[in-house]
């Protein structure tokens, strides 16, 4: 067994360590489990592959509460046996998205700063939480929780589970203490402000606060977070970037926006990373962060002398990021801060710094409308995560998408997104590899010219041109034309690729 | 002329009084004008009539920015002489909801809490305010401006115009003064904690301060607000606000809920008002209220000794209610707040009040997505007014809604809904008078078969299953099966009601 002893600093809690197995044994059947982690870091590895060992056997399922996606060990595995009834709130993982989809897990995908929340409230099934398993780099002489590399929502599940396993991981370097800053609003009436002020505002404890005697096991391990490479910036990527910069240059130029910009939130993915890199090289200086998830970009972006600060729920590098961060921690750790998801995606927060909140849609309509969780307006890709915390708060709510997808025959613009997570009162630009559509204060008919003529594909084009003209002459006739639309056509580009393999007309 | 001296207390600016036409000479063509005025309450009357006069003979278009709806005197008469290029953020008004819908007027629908910080931040059309009409019960004597019956957005139009109008109202009883708590925030990177902690906490000033240079012309008027009658709360009404009753009964039975309940917001029209009427005769004591409108119902909480206060950005009564409040002013006036609605909707205060939303939707679909704005996907209805920013954040988010309209050839729950304003991650429960939908914790496949069977009308319930269970069976299929949809058919109840007038089979 690894030894943990030095990081378990509280001498009595010692007792409780115990193996892998012997905590999940623990777990009954139909228990609500809430972990730590936010993207495949800071999750609970060695304790979920036991369970799911366990489960494999003994043919049982679990709620799973997480921070947000989390590494294979718990999505992954515990899909595998079988062993998921409901899960909220996002995911990744591609073993739990096919049984998310073929009904097997019900998925409930959740704002992720109201998913503490909720979870405290007693919204979700199971109503409560009944085991914490959270990660952590050390647990403090009072028993306080040191978490590692995300914090997600494990202080509000360690706040209201009955019992605690702390899966204590060497692989994670000691250092990361003092990253943290955890807080935990008062729920209402009893709420008080949240007292954010800045990016780097500490508000809170450098530990999860915990009852030592709430922690019944706690487990060694050094199995390593699964952080995934990120797709390299290809050329489309770097247009859309530089489409980006740009409109920010002229924000800066109108007087709308200070000349370091207001704290940069970027979502997940290749697209968003993509669009971090157009800042590295630009002209931009003391910029701030206030984001979700602190990919490579932000390390670019210290190494670079850019960033001033940056906070997050979550380091999400690649396994080269990754390398370079442990390698330079306590460098980087004078300028990252990492916080409960209920306050970096806090729309009380958000709203206050005026963030400029930069997502990736999977397709945008006409009008200005978002999809950014279900293909074809069935398939469940990820979920809508931070995107709807940042879009509905941000100073300036931008979308990114590249103007198609699947080699073309996909048109990311359409007549009627297939879903809607972003209403287009939210939305104020979207932006593509072809240029920018700036929509504020902008009507709907006005609002088609602009995302058809600057962020369709040209190929497109035409087919959307022609679609918005024909509903316009409709509606016009009828006196029902604010947002013209036929909606006996409004889903076709749909229709033609499940019929035909692609939204183009042949 | 009226006289308004006594009103005018800083006698330098008794200088300005001028007629309405005087005024209303002053404004440009394509100027933008920001307004008082929330609801057919507190806004200017008397410049835009004059206004609408000389665009008559003059013949060009003005941009109008206001706080939500306003009276006749303004959207009214400035559409009917074509005077109106650009509207924000909402407006109810039949002239020009028709002017909306045939072209003629470019409408921005925007999120009430939004509508000022984008005036300030230059997004809207025209970038910046050019004058500013305020409706006044009174000038002070340092020239600051005391408003009527409503706050909406007129301390930014104030804060941010080049040049302000004053109409002092004398329809207006002096006794509102002290009612009002202005407040302002600052803009981001500078803005800090709106320290509203309980909906009666005072932050502001009584009045909307000004410098008295920008003070150009002050105009009496004595036209009364246009208030409208409430339609009488009938036995379908009464059965919606039975069901919502006894939802909050079972929360408050749970524990998720404090025995009177958290700050109440209800939305604007008929379903609203009989939602409220629900509380007057419920066991609930010592309610509050954090809402936007205050419409009759409060006032009759308040005389039923069940409400302690209550906080909104307008009186919005009935003519009876209205000449209820007039003559009992000074005992309301203990128990009634009226903000801007930039803090009245405030995201940061509806989530740490822990607000119960509770507004109406058009249609809801079975997945509880929500249609607020557009019949049909194209005709403006109203907008989405203070809807989103309580919805979002709510502690409790609640759509209510009648099964049908139009005497049943109307489902208002459809398999999918035509436009998309509250996506369903932020909906919590769906009211009928049929019955409620529980959706917190539960995934789309389940919210189907709640929604259907509890809230659709019985007539419509077994083609909406037959949707669903068609849906599920094609996407179950293919594996795409998190919220399943027959694109196909998704609007296919819309289509039928355009071809045959009706959404049934016949
Ligand atoms: C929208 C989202 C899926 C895009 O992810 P991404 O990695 O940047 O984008 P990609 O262009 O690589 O697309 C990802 C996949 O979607 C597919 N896709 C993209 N647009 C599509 C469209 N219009 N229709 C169908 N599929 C589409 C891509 O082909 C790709 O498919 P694959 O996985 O089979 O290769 C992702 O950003 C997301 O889940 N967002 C929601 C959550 C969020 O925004 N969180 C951030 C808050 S901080
Ligand atoms: C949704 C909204 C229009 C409902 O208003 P209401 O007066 O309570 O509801 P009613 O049932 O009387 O319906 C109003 C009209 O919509 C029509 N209607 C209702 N449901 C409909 C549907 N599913 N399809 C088509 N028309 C519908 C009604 O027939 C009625 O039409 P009419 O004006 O021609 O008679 C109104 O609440 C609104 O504008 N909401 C958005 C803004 C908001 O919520 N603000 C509150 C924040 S504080």
């Amino acid at each position: 067994m690894i030894d943990i002893t030095d990081r378990v600093r509280n001498k009595a809690l010692r007792d409780k360590i115990v193996s892998a197995e012997e905590a999940a044994a623990f777990i009954k059947p139909g228990m609500s489990i809430g972990t730590s982690g936010f993207t495949p870091s800071g999750y609970p590895k060695a304790v979920p592959l036991a369970l799911a060992k366990r489960i494999e056997k003994e043919h049982f399922k679990i709620n799973l509460w997480t921070g947000a996606s989390v590494g294979p060990e718990l999505d992954g595995e515990l899909t595998k046996v079988d062993g998921i009834d409901f899960r909220m709130p996002y995911q990744t993982n591609k073993d739990i998205q096919k049984a998310i989809n073929t009904g097997k897990v019900s998925y409930c995908d959740l704002d992720l700063s109201s998913s503490a929340q909720m979870a405290r409230y007693g919204f979700m099934k199971g109503n409560k939480i009944d085991v914490a398993i959270v990660e952590a780099a050390a647990i403090t002489e009072e028993g306080n929780i040191i978490p590692t590399t995300s914090v997600g929502n494990a202080p509000s599940y360690v706040q209201t589970a009955d019992v605690v396993i702390v899966e204590v991981n060497t692989s994670q370097p000691l250092a990361l203490e003092g990253m943290h800053d955890i807080y935990v609003p008062l729920d209402p009436p009893y709420r008080l402000p949240i007292p954010v002020v800045r990016p780097d505002t500490r508000i809170g404890t450098p530990f999860i606060p915990c009852d030592p005697a709430k922690i019944k096991f706690i487990v060694g391990t050094d199995i390593t977070d699964k952080v995934r490479p990120l797709a390299p910036v290809d050329d489309v990527a770097k247009k859309m970037a530089g489409n980006l910069i740009d409109f920010l240059d002229g924000e800066v130029k109108a007087g709308r926006m200070p000349q370091n910009l207001l704290p940069l939130q970027s979502g997940v993915g290749n697209v968003a990373n993509a669009a971090l890199s157009g800042f590295i090289n630009s002209k931009y200086e003391h910029l701030t962060v206030y984001t979700e998830v602190i990919q490579d970009g932000i390390f670019d972006m210290i190494d670079a002398g850019k960033l001033d600060f940056a906070s997050g729920t979550s380091l999400t590098p690649s396994p080269d990021g990754q390398k370079r961060f442990y390698e330079n921690i306590e460098t980087y750790k004078k300028k990252i801060m990492l916080r409960p998801e209920e306050i970096s995606n806090n729309p009380e927060v958000v709203r206050r710094l005026g963030v400029i909140a930069m997502n990736t849609a999977i397709e945008a309509d006409i009008y200005g409308n978002i999809n950014s969780t279900l293909v074809n307006g069935t398939r469940m890709m990820n979920g809508i995560g931070g995107s709807g915390d940042f879009a509905r708060n941000g100073y300036l709510t931008i979308f990114l998408t590249q103007s198609t997808a699947k080699n073309g025959d996909i048109s990311s613009i359409v007549p009627m997104v297939s879903h809607v997570d972003h209403g287009q009162q939210v939305v104020d630009a979207i932006v593509t590899e072809q240029g920018v559509a700036d929509l504020r204060g902008v009507c709907p008919r006005e609002r088609a010219k602009l995302i058809i003529n600057n962020c369709a594909n040209p190929e497109y084009r035409p087919l959307l041109m022609d679609y918005y003209e024909r509903a316009l002459k409709a509606t016009m006739e009828k006196g029902v034309a604010h947002t013209p639309h036929l909606l006996k056509e409004a889903l076709s580009f749909h229709v033609r690729l499940a019929e035909t393999g692609t939204m183009k007309v042949k």
